[in-house]
């Protein structure tokens, strides 16, 4: 669905989804994150990489959820923000140099706040998957939104 | 405890405890990490972080992720690298510009793999600090680990 510019609780329900642009990947991405963040050698050096778990260079685990909040903060323009009191995070599979990443986004959840009327809790579980749709991670991100202003 | 330069299965117990070094955060690395990952106006600009629901500027929480990765690198050397299946985290409280960073790591649970022996996931639980002692994130990551070559 084509986003409007500010998702209000009103806007939004159950099975709702949101797919976003694409971010292409590349070696170069992958070792500057993660000298900066996660300087192991499967993730800095594609030699090393070979003879790891991976098999090969991978990303940061970290780097690919960076690259999905990127990515989702452009497909779901949360009104007064995205901001996520917790998440689940898997990676069923290694984040490739050549992946050009987007993400898929549903709404599964939307909890109503008791003691904050206007206010909810809603999950939202994102997909983030390559140009041949594998799965490099899912996520599920419980997030505050608000309703509109009354009045 | 001070960390051995490569930990196999063996080396580890429920309750072992390993504390990073400290990360000192500042405004333009909050930006920085922001404007690449999280462009969001309370990550971004002082001025626009006052009026929302964080008061202030605040770091993206993938970026105090990313920060205890590097942290958490550092401080628990797991031979054949620190590879996670899945983690949750959660954000109690932002974290803020003058906040220094260090972790404090508890292991929780250790599973011995049946189907391939010698290897077990390890539950880690990855507290992030300030240097007032609040927890800007609580992170519960499954790490897989490895016992020392055999013969």
């Amino acid at each position: 669905m084509a986003a409007p510019r500010s998702l209000y609780l009103e806007d939004i329900a159950v099975g709702d989804r949101f797919v976003s642009g694409e971010h292409a990947l590349d070696a170069d991405q992958i070792k500057a994150f993660a000298a900066q963040y996660d300087p192991q050698p499967f993730h800095l050096d594609e030699a090393a990489a070979e003879g790891s778990l991976f098999g090969g260079l991978a990303a940061s685990g970290w780097h690919t959820a960076a690259l999905t909040m990127k990515l989702f903060v452009s497909a779901v323009p949360v009104a007064e923000g995205l901001i996520g009191a917790g998440v689940e995070v898997t990676w069923p599979k290694p984040t490739r140099a050549d992946d050009i990443l987007h993400t898929e986004s549903t709404v599964t959840e939307i909890t109503p706040s008791r003691s904050r009327p206007g206010r909810a809790m809603v999950t939202i579980e994102t997909l983030t998957l390559n140009q041949s749709g594998e799965t490099r991670q899912r996520l599920v991100s419980r997030v505050v939104m608000f309703a509109r202003a009354q009045g």
